[in-house]
Formats: C-alpha cells, structure tokens, sequence
C-alpha cells in the first residue's frame, strides 16, 4: 500500500482554498492512505475563532460539502482513504459550541467523512492553550485499515507530559497490538533546535512500537507562529524521508519498502521521558555559562524562518511592499537585508530619518547597503521638526523640554513620519527592535517601537550580529562592515552609545536567557560568574518594562522561550520581586 | 464561632506587606475562624509570575516565614485559626514548579500551616488561564473544626462546568454530611452584571447544603482586571451580610445567630445548572432587540470601578498625575471627569491640541469643562508642525501626502507631543478610546490610540454617553451640554463626522454586542431586523482591525466579554470567514 504525506499550506479558515485542494487533488485515481496534517480542516492556531457562531456554521457547511463531495464521487476511487485532521462539533440547540474536540476523520472517497481518533495531549503552556478550547480524548489511537494496524496520534500526543501524566506512545504500546503503521498528523510551531528532539523522539517511538513512524507537518505563518513542514518518515533508527522546510510538498512511500521489525522491548518510552517532557523545551540554551552561539545552519534555517513569516504575514493582510526606517545600525541593517533577500529589491523602501545627533557615517553606511542591494533609500529629516517641538513647547508650557523627553520625540517623530509613508504608499512597517531591547525596554514607545510584525523580536543582540556575519559570509558585502564594527547608539543625545545605558550585550543577553528560561533564580545566576550589580539591574528594567511588552507588535517566534503570546506577565507586580 | 471575614487589598507579589497584614492583625486574641480571599498569600492573576523561579524561591521563605511566626506565638492565640488562599508547589531537585496547586491553607495560630483543600473547578475561559498553570484537586472540600463539618471551596467551585461536568457543591451535597458552615474564598473578577448572578447562586447553595454560606473575594485592581470585594454572608434567601465595593473590610459574624436548617430536598444545583455554567455569562445583554440600556445603580458601579481601576494601576505603576488630551468630543471629556474625580483636579492636566480642521466650538467646550472642574487645560497647536511635514513630505518624495496618510500625521503629533508631556511631567496618559471604536478600528494605531490604560475600551459608545448623562444628574454640569449634544467628530478633514464612515452607534453597538457574545452568527443578527449592509460593514471593520487591538494598551474590563486579555483572535485568517 502507498502512503502519501500532504504536507500543505494553507490559511486559517479559508475553507474554500482547503475544498479545492480536495476536489483538484483528486481528479485521477489516487489509491493509497493519504495523511493530512492536524486540523487541516480548519487551520491552526485559531483561538477564540473556533468559539465563534459564524465560523462554526461556516465551518459545518463545509464538512457537509466536503462529505457530498465525496458521496457523488461513487465508486470512481477505489481503495482510496484519507485521514485529515479537523475539529468535531458538539452543538447545543441554538448552534453554540457545548464541546469541541481536535480529531482525525477518515474519508473513504464514496463515503462520507468518520471521526476515528481524538487528540489526547493537550498542550496548554507557553503559546498552547489547547485545553481552553478542546475536549480531551480518551480512547487510544488503534485504527484498522485493509487489514493493517495502525497507530494514530496528533501532534503533542507524540511527547509525555509530566503534569498530566499522560503519555500517549507509551499507551498504544501497552495495547499489545502489532502496529504495522504509526502516524502523526502535527502542526508544530518552529523554533530553533526543535528538530533534533522531534527526530530523537520519532526514533524512539518507532522502535518501541515496532513500526515506520509517518509525521505529517503543516506549512504556514500565523502571525507570529510559523510552521515548518519537514515532514518525515522514520523507520526504527532510519530517517527514511525529510520534506522540505517552509513549502508545501506531497510524498509518497510504499509500505512494501519496510520490513517486519520486532517492537523493542528496552522500554524506550519510560526510559526517555524527562528529556521528552515539555518541560524540557524551557532549559536555557547555554554553553560553557555562556548563551550558545549559533553555527552556520542555525543561521540559515532563522534566515529561512525570518523571510518566510515576512511574507506570510504580509500576503495574508494583504501588503507587497515594506518600508523600513534604516538608522546606520546593525538591527536595521539586517532587517533590510532579510527583507529584501524575501521581497526583492523593488519591493523594499529604506528611509533615513536624520536628527541633530546623528553622525554622517550613519547616513553614509545606509546609503552604502542599500547602493548595494539596489533598494531606494528616501530621506527625511527630522531636525527642523525637532526644534520646532522644543520651540513650541517652551512657548505653550514655560519651560525647556529635557533628558528622555527630548530625545523621545525624535524617535516618535521618526515612527509618525515612518507611518505617514506607510499610509501613503501603502508600504508595511517593519519593526526593528531585538530581544535584548525588548526584554530591558530600551526603546522608545510609539518610536523606534513600531511596526506591523517584528522580525528580530526572537533574537538578542549577539545573535543580530552572528546573523549578520553569516550572511556577509554567504553573501559577500550585503551588510557594510562599518555597521558590524561600530559601537551601538540611539543617536538620540550627544555622543550616545548603549553602553552607557546597559551591561555589554554579551553579558546582557547571556544573563536574560538564564532568566527567561524561568529556570535560574537570580543568585543561581550570580554563581555562574555574572556581577550582582548586572544581575539585578537586568532584572529591574524587565520587570518594569512590561507596559512596552504588552503594546508591542506580534514577534516571530524562533526560539522555545520568547516574547509574545507565550509570555504572559501582569504589568503591575510588586517591585520587590526581583530584588 | 465568631467568623472573622478578611476583605483584603494587596499588591500581587507584596510578601512583606502580606506577612504585615497578618503580625499587625494578631497582636491581641482574635478567638475565631478567620477567612482570607482565594490567593491571599500572593496575590492573583500571576500568570507566568508563578512558574518563575525567583517567584517561587521568594514565596517558599514567605511560607516558612509564617509558620516561624506562627509557632513563635505558642500557646497565646487558643481557638483563633486562619483559612487563607495560597499556593502549593511540588518542587523538582532543582526546584523548578513540577505540580502547583490552588488551595487552602489551615493555619492555627501556634501551629504550621496545613493544605486542607486543593481547588476542583480551574477556570479556563475568556481572561482566565488557570489550567495551564495550576493542578485539579480531586478531593471533595470536607473540614472539620471545633466540631463543625465545614465545606470548603474556592471561587469558580460554588458554579458548575458544561465543558467538565464538574459540580463541586454538588458533588458536597453528595456527601451526605450535615454541614454547618460553607465557605467560598474568591478572587473574582469584576463585571457589570456579574454580583446579580453571584447573590442567586449564594443562595442555592446555601439552601441545597443546608448552611450559612460564607463568600469572602480580594479587592485590587491587576493591570484590566478588578476585584470588587462586596463578600457576602448568605443563610438560606436572606442577604446577612454584604461587604463593600472595591474597598478593604474586616467584617465580623456569630455563628450562633444561624438556626439550624434543614437541607433543600429540591434539588436546587441539578436544576439551576445551565444559568449557573460560565457558558451562561457570554449571552449578549440585549433588552428588545438592542443593547440593554445602563440604569442609574449600573452607571455609579462603573464610575466606582474606573476610577478604582485608575487608582490601581497608577500606584502600582507609580504614578501620581494623569495628563489627558481633551478633544472637545464626548470620550475625552467622560475620562477627564471620571480621572478628576479619583485623582482631584490638581492631579490632572489637560492638553487641547488644536489642528487645521478644529473647530473653535472643541477648543470652547474643552475650556468650558476644564474651568468647571479647575483643571489646568493647556494648550499646543499641532497646525505648523503638519503643515511643516506636509511640505517636508512633498519636498523630500515629490507627491503631496493624501487622504489617511495626511489625516493620521495629525493624530500621532497628538501622540507624539502628549507623550513629551507625559515624559517631562511624570504625569501618566491615560487613552481615550471606547469600545465600539475599538471595535471597528476607527483610530490611528500611535495616534489617539496612545495610553497606558484605558478606561472606555469596554464601553460602547451608546454607554458613554449614558455615563456622561448620569454623571451630570448627579454633579450637574460636569459635562458641558455641548460636549453630548455635538454630532462625533475625528476633526482630521474639513467637515468630518464619525456617521459618514460608520453606521449609527445605535445600530452598531447593537449589532457588536451580538457579535462579540459569539453567540450570533451574521444571519441571526440580520435577523432581529438590522440591515445586511450595516452587518457585512461592521464585521468586515472588526476582522480587518485586529491588528490595532493587538498592539492597544490595557482595558479596564467592565463587561463579561470584552477586548484586552481575554480577547484572542488571530491576525491573519481568510478574509471570506465574515462575509
């Protein structure tokens, strides 16, 4: 028998799009299981949507359409299931939802769609919040089909949790059932370094269950959530098949290429769980007491992730061009270079927005980049601005504007100027705020902060660096060395650099993974050779910087531990919490 | 029994002031049983704060603090036991959160405290998040004292779950026990509407247990949410006792003055389910086919919670001064009063930002109020800085600035130049938005949607002027006339009025609210006889716009469902899902 992996792309709810990949897809004999990934149906992550009246109705005209469809289809696809992932609806009489559960159907083309599998590990940390919206199942994930054995889970059901005590793998095991098949149908958010757990664990799952592991992985961008694909067949220790990352591709393999194997019987499963518990995701990610540098492929698999949650985020609202505010710095720098490795130069604008602090070479190494990569660069001065705002507020309040009042309106200046193209042009903003300023608040609200989608929101300053470097490496000259070489600077006041205001980034950023990862107390952190007075300062301008985090806009997620939904903070907290 | 209830109001987090509370409370007998909120010991919602390392470190000395100062006590505090809300953690080796529970502590003065109820019914709807953070308990919540059989819950146990089939009270009925005391320790959040359901509840409870019903709830406000306090004492249908709004009390009741009662054999709880499950709380408030109109006792709740919610979260955050932008329109004007009011009129300034399409009329009303309350009003023109840009911009990219790019420029130099205000002063900005713009997305993202918190983003246009016309019964002249008589205008192009881009706010605060419930699909709502257009319109303007709620401040919640923390919605999604 043939099993061919769907791995597919597709927006959340565009329940036509879906349809006609159905109805096009099968315009030949296709026999075979066909997987499709969780929730294929509907898309995912949808949040309060699925609660909604107008999307439930929507949603049941298309499962109807779907299911006569596949009745007016007769006998025409013989030996032909597929088995996709969508949600089941328990209606109270006026339509509201009473219970909804994240489920397999198997459609038999002739036949009509049949529930034959309901997920059982729910995630509910960091961005999950599965358990808000979906009914948990209970039945294991044993489904008979022509005569095989076969093992069904969804996604998360592949790992163990510790707080519930659930571990789905380790039930189908104790079934006692030869499996001739397990499948998974996923949509597993990326981050960096997941890969290698979930090729560990597909390993582990294969052996101790006996058979070839199939996981099937949506491809897509939600906001701030992207989801990679890599789909993959795993047969005991072999890899037998990768699809690719970030794009959309269907696979097919014959079952007839596995031979029998023998379930293992060193209980894999018990014996791995910590380090297959989601707990396990939110370890710092340090190396020698140091935040781990990322090598060569790290970097272009971010690079990858980077330009294509760009483009999902702008195709599905709609946006072809960006605009971008370039300062002569190195966030800027790499936020141009990305967006225009995704868009192409045509679809790039750069504005520099000079004030009375910045330097020529600021302007000197924008002009240079975007010389080179053929992108427009627009000025606009905010000088003459500037000084009227200081004028005029002296005249309407007695009083010279001072400090961070000053040196805020210009970079609010910049955000409504920013803006005002944005509009005009109908260009989107990109943010160019990192982790390291996001997590201590060295920004500016409604300034420097602003934009649509934030590409290096996931990413601290050390790394903004390393992904620079590497592209320079692969793209020889793309990010002008001027800016990797010179000291950071808001160039908001005379002679300003960054490290009058913070700890060195290197220190910095090594100190906020320890802290994020909610793993390290601050006297752990100490002891890992850092200075108490760096510690608690760090500490201090996180915990107050919160009302920026709330405001800000969605951030690609590329690590484990970041900031956005999964990271959920009261703003006003006792202030002696971190000291 | 004496029964001491302990209406408290701390700082999440505030372990010193906490313990204060407690070594200042007994320092002379205080012989009886002493009920504290759901939570006591650290405050609610801590979200993310509790699986933080530090958090948990910081809170296990706090505990041991306690039972140190307990037992140093000795022997000096015979028949005096506190029942306070707090958290139990299993800790890993190295002291990560493994397992934490919401439960009850037992503390006889003298003694350590004791775990003696883990809460059942975790709440995971709309704002709250408790599964993901939180252990269910299991045991039925059974206490002896003194010979008393006391029933034990906390918060959402005393309602029912659909979604769980979880019934704590009745599941305590089921015991079969004579109790003679039931106590609920709360923390639960305000909303209009909410206290009605509450007191029906107390008194089912009560009557299906057969014993007075102790309610005690926390007061504080948490960023957008408040709680409201008004514990209550309920014995059979009559009301013994209510505690006040949103205010700290310590509150006092003999046990003796209870006759014994027997228990209802009415079946009260099975039949009261279906009002009594959260479900029930997300219907729309329509009276007649429209939004159900406030009364008079509703519109002083929500003055009391505003300024409360102002009150919070300006201490909390530390700040002593509000700066507001006065427009001349009915919103500004209500936050002005409703701040004057909290803070007095010597902590609150007011700016009148006059633009090109300002009509003397904005700049005579604002005066007018400014002058009636004694609030400083000044005043900064924002004309030559947009005329300035315009030129710059025409200069700088050879076209003249259009439509929405030309009338946004005006409403972020409003933002940008409130914001050097409030960065000179000190003083915070409070955002002046309402629900149905909110809604809709009729405002400028860094514009007039700036602010650190808002007070109206859970009112319905419709409601603030119902608020603005209360609040000038009871102060007469509060609201200048003209200030709610005038037609609503943005006053960013010649002639502009809010009814030339949206419908009637009648209509569509209305429509919204049936929307919002998500129990309306877009046919039922067309169906109570509004028009499709109007419908398609205001739902097609809510989908596009969440990109603006994404990136808005904090919003007091006032209302079962609203926007700000329990409001999630994807970005992105297919545009054809509305219409």
């Amino acid at each position: 028998m043939k099993v061919i992996g769907h791995q597919t792309h597709h927006t959340i709810a565009d329940f036509d799009s879906i349809f006609n990949y159905l109805h096009n897809y099968f315009t030949t004999k296709q026999p075979g299981l066909h997987l499709f990934p969780e929730l294929f149906l509907t898309g995912y992550p949808l949040q309060d949507l699925c609660l909604q009246k107008e999307f439930i109705l929507k949603y049941e005209q298309f499962i109807n359409k779907i299911n006569e469809w596949s009745e007016s289809l007769g006998d025409r696809f013989p030996n032909t299931c597929l088995l996709l992932g969508g949600l089941h609806y328990d209606l109270s009489a006026s339509q509201m939802a009473e219970r909804i559960e994240n489920c397999i159907y198997a459609l038999e083309l002739g036949k009509k769609l049949k529930k034959v599998y309901v997920k059982k590990l729910l995630p509910n940390y960091d961005i999950f919040d599965e358990k808000k919206y979906f009914a948990m199942g209970t039945e294991c994930g044993v489904w008979q089909y022509q005569g095989l054995n076969i093992a069904l889970m969804i996604c998360e059901d592949m790992w163990y949790s510790e707080q519930y005590h659930l571990d789905p793998a380790l039930d189908l095991k104790n079934q006692g059932i030869e499996f001739d098949l397990v499948i998974n149908l996923s949509a597993s958010p990326f981050h960096i370094r997941k890969e290698d757990a979930r090729l560990e664990r597909s390993k582990i799952i294969s052996k101790e269950l006996g058979a070839p592991f199939f996981y099937i992985n949506r491809v897509g961008g939600e906001d701030e959530i992207l989801f990679d694909g890599r789909s993959l067949v795993m047969d005991g220790e072999d890899l037998v098949f990768k699809a690719k990352i970030f794009e959309a591709q269907v696979f097919e393999i014959d079952l007839s290429k596995f031979s029998k194997k023998e379930a293992s019987k060193e209980e894999l499963l018990n014996k791995n769980r910590q380090k297959s518990s989601w707990e396990s995701l939110f370890l710092p990610h340090l190396d020698n007491h140091q935040l781990r540098k990322l090598n060569d492929k790290e970097c272009e698999v971010l690079c990858d992730a980077l330009e294509f949650g760009l483009t999902e985020y702008m195709s599905k609202s709609g946006f072809k061009k960006v605009v971008i505010a370039l300062s002569g710095g190195i966030d800027s720098a790499l936020v141009l270079a990305l967006a225009t490795q995704a868009l192409g130069e045509s679809n790039v604008e750069a504005i520099y927005m000079q004030g009375q602090y910045s330097s020529p070479i600021s302007y000197e190494l924008s002009r240079e980049m975007c010389d080179h990569l053929g992108v427009a660069l627009k000025i606009m001065p905010i000088k003459f601005l500037h000084s009227t705002i200081r004028t005029q507020y002296k005249q309407n309040f007695g009083e010279e504007l001072h400090g961070v009042s000053d040196e805020n309106i210009q970079s609010r200046l910049r955000g409504t100027l920013l803006y005002a193209r944005s509009n005009q042009t109908g260009a989107m903003v990109i943010n160019t705020s990192n982790k390291s300023e996001i997590s201590v608040g060295y920004s500016t609200q409604y300034g420097d902060s602003v934009g649509a989608i934030s590409l290096l929101g996931d990413l601290y300053k050390t790394e903004v660096y390393a992904l620079c470097r590497y592209l320079n490496r692969v793209s020889p000259g793309i990010i002008p060395v001027g800016i990797i070489d010179r000291p950071p600077t808001a160039e908001l006041r005379e002679g300003q650099r960054d490290d009058q205001s913070l700890p060195p980034y290197e220190i910095m950023d090594t100190i906020l993974e320890c802290f994020l990862s909610s793993s390290y107390s601050r006297d752990e952190i100490i002891s890992l050779g850092f200075s108490s007075n760096y510690v608690d300062q760090i500490l201090k301008l996180f915990s107050i910087s919160e009302f920026k985090r709330f405001q800000f806009c969605p951030i690609i997620k590329l690590k484990s531990k970041g900031y956005g939904f999964g990271h959920r903070l009261p703003i006003t907290k006792s202030t002696s919490i971190y000291k």
